[in-house]
This record gives structure tokens, C-alpha cells and sequence, in this order.
């Protein structure tokens, strides 16, 4: 039969991500695209023990649980926000997502109307774009700089659009890497609250800081917009946190927090989405946190220390000669570099010449909700170990060198 | 800050769920409402095996997986439609989902329009329309009879309607344990082949088939609407399964299965709605499948052994004086018995009643898509034990004991 797809499909085929995905399912492909963590750093041995002991202790484990997901790891996440961001937030707060994608997709599903504008971060998260497309949202970008978005563009963009929401990640900016200040902080927010304007905070990557500041101290210094409105008890923020970066992406448990007539709404959505996310993984992680001699903030200092060297290394072999029109800061965190290429440089063009030989990254145009971002690439430091490192970064050296030789 | 939640929300917060979720927290409840499989026949140790071999054997399994689902579990899913039911269907065909809920989610995105008209078998799964009344589906229902929907009620909606999509489920309808006589699925499929309408068949219950009949002779007796549009080729069915109710539900694991264009869309939004289920999970479930010396399909023939007594002890308890006036079909698979109140009682009066007393059970009226059903009451018969269904029967025998003696 011939199919009539519904109009908002058409969203979701324009994306030139598909045309990646099939390149690179060769094994041989050294990509920089994604947002993988190292695999070789999974706390492999502490998650076995943890699955045995969970399964073995009760069959309730394998059952249907919560839709808002399981209390006891609600409950550590609280603990996690009294002891480590000085927040206070009730479990009843927070509800448990198949990952930080399912949480704005849900957010999006229950406050979004088709024609509504959303104000974002620009550049932002490709995958949180692409929800907002196919929901049917007006995307307005707001540009920033190194502190964050600027808030008179921030006024600007209000004044004209009436927005519903402003979705930002303000530790460690997914592309551009960038640590908001305070004071930025609290200007966006005090602007919104002022305007009645939801902001979406997306802390997906804030634990993997660098430098060796302890996690403590790093939230103090960069409190999140959710913190500083009170835990959303002012109902301002809704947060967004993952594991997949600090533990495994393959349990997929992310969370939501926020006031609690929003969480409950989004409870509904859940039920309605999926029923629930997987019961079992829920008490995997929490066994894996509460029970096991696995210490996670340990776990995550260990990542930290290993990311800053993988970060490292890639900005030794980006002072080689091919890349040496490339500009970029360092990131003080995040799994990301973002590199503004040479003027005449696209990136959609350099990306098919360095997929030709055998290595990826993103294209800084899936990050851009409109025509910009083509001449930046974004990399990913945190998978590939350091050989791949040497020869990726090569591969796509060699591609740049050729189109710079060309004109 | 107030929020002005999106119109489609107001279509999930009607629902009566919501009441007796809060009141069946409590640990003495005992619920004939839910789906729940029974948690003793879990197969436990060949779990945690599984998770041990699986964790073990290579970190890749707690990494990102691929949207569609992990290939050897699709490659499995496959070899079953092949052994079982005489079907060829390619791993292409098939994507793996957080259970069937979610299968029934993407479809509903990918393919229908606020305003659409969408034919439902009646009474039907109270999540199902859950989904479509959230994305703004015009639910159009058709009746039926013993063996499945009338071919003349059928075409009466299409004419008046001209509708998008029709959702079955032949084997063992939820809630009324209906199997479709094979007649029936040819008409049906004739008739939705010669209009372009597409069908979404929902097999969950399927393999839960009593009387002592083998997996390969029921599924010869009665094909799949999937089955007779050879195996989605013909992109007429789009199928639904799941490995909640034949292995465990928290592992989430269910599929769609249909036409090639179909579950390419699908894949689109899937990765939009939460990039991938669990590739821990489907691991898991691959290894437990595959090398572990679990069978399946003996572990099914047990629970329908199983479950066949349940079914039985609960049609002697309905012949207890409390139930007299009660009608009912007696299913012979699926997980409910669907009964007829007498005509004075009204199935929420009797529920909040039945409640303080401490036993549930669905409202009929969840199941309907108009103002049905209240005449009606779903009840589970898998999960409770020999004590609790002897009790919660006892419980809510009482209550409608109460209501007959009024009237």
C-alpha cells in the first residue's frame, strides 16, 4: 500500500546524520561525530556483581515498576543534589527517562504546541533540535558568547517571538564546549522569570569537569539555573541529568527535575510514550550506586582525569600544520571541541572528502536551527583512544590539506 | 511560574487511572487491574547468568546501540517468525522498542494527523487509545462479535469515516480474550487491502495460548493478519510484539515488524523519542535466548500450563453466589477474563467500593472509546497467586454483594 506519512515526518528526513549512519557502520571508520564515552573506562566488574545481586535478591526487579521510575534511585539522585549542589529536591520531583533525549522529548510533548517559538542556545544539541522540528516548534536561535548567551540578544529575540521556552546547557555547552558564568547565569534566569518563560537546563555533561576541581567545589563555583531557583520550587527550570556519560549510555536512565505539577504532567506523557523505562536497569544502577564498593564520584574523577588527557592530546595534534588555520578554545570540560574552519572551508564538503578516508566528526551545520554553522566541525575527545586519535586526526588532517592546497 | 501546558495534554489527564494508582500503593492491595505476568515464573538464574556472560564478554554491551535495535536480537526475532509461524520477514523489517506501548507510540507519530480518523477494535487496550486521543485522533469504534470485528461494521465505519489505520488484535483482544476465527482475518484483511487503510495488529498475547496446543499448530490455525499480507510485504500490517509477558517485562523489550518503509519512519522517530531502548537490555536478551540453556519456548508452555490453572481456579471462584448474575466468555489464552456486571451495577461504583475494601480492577469504561463499557470489569489472571485470588475474588464478591442487596 502507499503510505501517507504524517506531515511532521518531513522534519525528521532532512537531516543529513542518515547519510552518516550508513557510512560508517564499516569497522574500520574511526568517527568523532557521536557522544560516545570509553567503553574501556565501564566499571564493568562492579555492574556484574551489581546485575547478580539485584536479580538474585527478588523477582521484583524484572517486573513492571513506576512509571515515574524507581523511588530508591530517585532518592539517591535527591541525596545526589543535597550533597554534591547543594539543592534540595523531593523524589516526588524527579521522573526517570530512558536518557536526557527522552526528557525533552516529553517536555517538548506536554508544553509545546505546533507553532510555538522555542528559544535556543546557538549552536545547540543536534538531537534536541531535531524534537523540536518534528513537534512543530518556531526554533529561535540566541547567539552568546565565551560566558553564555548574551542576554540583550536574549531581550531581543523575547521581545520579538514571545517564546513558551529557552533550552540552554550552560555547564559545558553541547557544541561549543562553554562554561557559563554566575553572573550570566543569573541574569538569563532572572530575565525569564521576569517574562514567564520556561528555561530547559540540560546538565547532561557538568559532571565531567577538568583541572581537578572536585565535584563540590565545581557546583558552587557554576550552581545550575535549577539551583539557583530554588530546586524549582519557583518552577522556573526543568533539569535535565544522564548517566550515559557518568556510568553506561546502555542502562539509558536519565531524569527530569522540576516543580512538581510539571513532573507530574510529564509522568502522564511517560506512561503514555513507553509505560516505563526499564524497571530492571533502574535497580541495576541503584544497586550499582548505594550497595556495591563502587564509588562513583571516584569512578567519575578517574573519567575526568583520563577525558583531560584525551582532550590534551587532541589539541597537541591540532597545532600540526594541516589544521593550522583552525581556531578553537579549550574546553574546561565536556566530551566536545568545537573548530571554526578556515573561511573557504564547508563542512559538509570536508566531511565527505574525510569520510572517503576513513574518519567523521560533525558538521557544525546540525547544530545551527538555521542556515549557519557551516563552517565549524564539532569533535569528539572522550571515545577514541589514543591511536585512533593519532590516525583520525590524520585522516581528517589529510582531507583538510587538500582542499586548502585546492584554493 | 504558571504553566500553560499544550493543548494535547488535556485528553491524558481524564483518565480514572490516575485515583486507583494512588490508592493501590498500598502493600496489601491486591489488583486483578494490570497486566503483570507472575514474577515466580520469572526464569531468574538463566538471567543472571545471561547478564554475567553478557557484561563479561565485552564492554560494547553497555555502549550506544544502534536506534533499530541490536541485529542478533532482530536476527532471532526473525528465525521465530520463520520456525513458528511460517513468515519471512527480514531484520530490516523490524524495530525494537521499549515494549509495545512504544511500537504503538511511533506509529501513531509517523502516521497520524490531529483529526484523523482511527478504527478501533471495541472495546479495546486503554493504552493504545491513550496514545491516540493525546495525538489528537478522531477513535472511531467497531464492534464485533465472538470471532473478532464484523466485516458489515467495519465497512459502515469506513464509509462514513474514511479512516487512516485500524487497530487489532486477533489474538486474545485486550480486554475481552477474544481469537478471531481465521474467516475473520481474511475479511478483515480484504476488506482494509481494498481501501488502503492500514492495520496495526497487536500480538502481545498470542503466544499465551491454552488447552495444550503447540506454538507452530496454534500459529497454523490462526496466521497473523501479518502473516496473510505475507509478512508485511505487501506493507498492509503493521505488527506488534513483545517480550514483556513471555520473559520479563523490565527488561522493555518489544518490536514492530512490518513494511520496509514503515519501520525506516519508524526508526526516525524512535531515535527522536529517546535515540535507542536499552542495547544492554537486547543483549540480554539475545544471550538468554541464544546460549544459555534457557528454551523459550518450553518456558512458555509452562507459563500457559500455568496460567490455564489460574484461569480455571478463577471461573470456579465466579460460581460462588456473589457472582451469579455475572456473564462471561471463558478465553483460551491471553491474561483476562472480560465479565458483564448485572444490569443495575456500574463498574466505577463497584471499584471504589471494591477498593476500600482492598481488591481492583480495570473499569471497563477505560477500554472504550465512547461511553461504553460501564456495564463491564477486566480482570487479570495471571499474576495473582492461589491466596490472593482466593482473597481479592472473596473482596470484591462482598462488594457486589453490597450493591445487589440495595437494589
Amino acid at each position: 500500500m502507499l503510505y501517507s506519512f504524517a506531515e511532521r515526518t518531513k522534519a525528521m528526513l532532512s537531516s543529513p546524520l542518515h547519510f552518516m549512519k550508513a557510512r560508517s557502520a564499516r569497522d574500520s571508520f574511526i568517527s568523532f561525530a557521536e557522544e560516545l564515552p570509553a567503553e574501556e573506562l565501564f566499571p564493568l566488574s562492579p555492574l556484574e556483581a551489581a546485575a547478580a545481586a539485584v536479580i538474585s535478591k527478588s523477582p521484583a526487579a524484572l517486573q513492571y515498576g513506576e512509571p515515574q521510575g524507581y523511588l530508591p534511585l530517585r532518592e539517591w539522585l535527591c541525596r545526589d543534589f543535597k550533597q554534591m549542589k547543594k539543592t534540595e529536591v523531593d523524589a516526588k520531583q524527579i521522573l526517570l527517562t530512558t536518557g536526557s533525549q527522552q526528557a525533552m522529548d516529553l517536555l517538548v510533548r506536554v508544553y509545546v504546541e505546533p507553532g510555538d517559538h522555542v528559544l535556543v542556545e546557538q549552536p545547540t544539541s543536534p538531537g534536541f533540535l531535531q524534537i523540536l522540528n518534528m513537534q512543530g516548534a518556531v526554533v529561535v536561535p540566541v547567539e552568546g558568547d565565551r560566558e553564555g548567551i548574551r542576554p540583550e540578544n536574549l531581550l531581543k529575540q523575547m521581545e520579538r517571538t514571545r517564546p513558551k521556552l529557552l533550552l540552554v546547557s550552560p555547564n559545558f555547552t553541547n557544541p561549543t564546549g562553554i562554561l557559563w558564568s554566575l553572573e550570566r547565569r543569573k541574569e538569563v534566569l532572572e530575565i525569564c522569570k521576569a517574562r514567564g518563560v520556561l528555561i530547559v537546563e540540560d546538565n547532561s555533561y557538568g559532571d565531567l569537569h577538568f583541572g581537578g576541581i572536585g565535584m563540590k567545589e565545581f557546583y558552587s563555583k557554576y550552581p545550575s539555573l535549577f539551583t539557583l531557583d530554588e530546586a524549582g520550587k519557583g518552577g522556573q527550570v526543568l533539569y535535565i541529568g544522564s548517566f550515559s556519560k557518568t556510568v553506561v549510555p546502555a542502562l539509558r536512565t536519565g531524569w527530569a527535575a522540576g516543580h512538581q505539577a510539571m513532573i507530574d504532567m510529564m509522568v502522564l506523557a511517560k506512561q503514555l510514550a513507553d509505560w516505563q523505562s526499564s524497571h530492571f536497569n533502574q535497580c541495576l544502577l541503584h544497586e550499582l550506586l548505594e550497595s556495591s564498593p563502587f564509588n562513583i564520584y571516584e569512578h567519575i574523577r578517574m573519567l575526568n582525569r583520563e577525558y583531560e588527557t584525551r582532550l590534551k592530546l587532541m589539541t597537541e595534534l591540532l597545532k600540526r600544520p594541516a589544521w593550522k588555520n583552525i581556531s578553537y578554545d579549550v574546553p574546561e570540560g565536556g566530551m566536545f571541541v568545537w573548530l571554526k574552519l578556515p573561511d573557504a572551508l564547508d563542512s559538509l564538503a570536508l566531511l565527505k572528502c574525510s569520510m572517503e578516508k576513513g574518519a567523521a566528526f560533525l558538521p557544525g551545520s546540525l547544530c545551527y536551527s538555521n542556515e549557519g554553522g557551516s563552517g565549524y566541525i564539532r569533535m569528539n575527545f572522550t571515545h577514541p583512544g589514543r591511536d585512533e586519535l593519532l590516525l583520525g586526526m590524520n585522516l581528517i588532517g589529510e582531507a583538510i590539506s587538500e582542499f586548502t592546497a585546492r584554493s
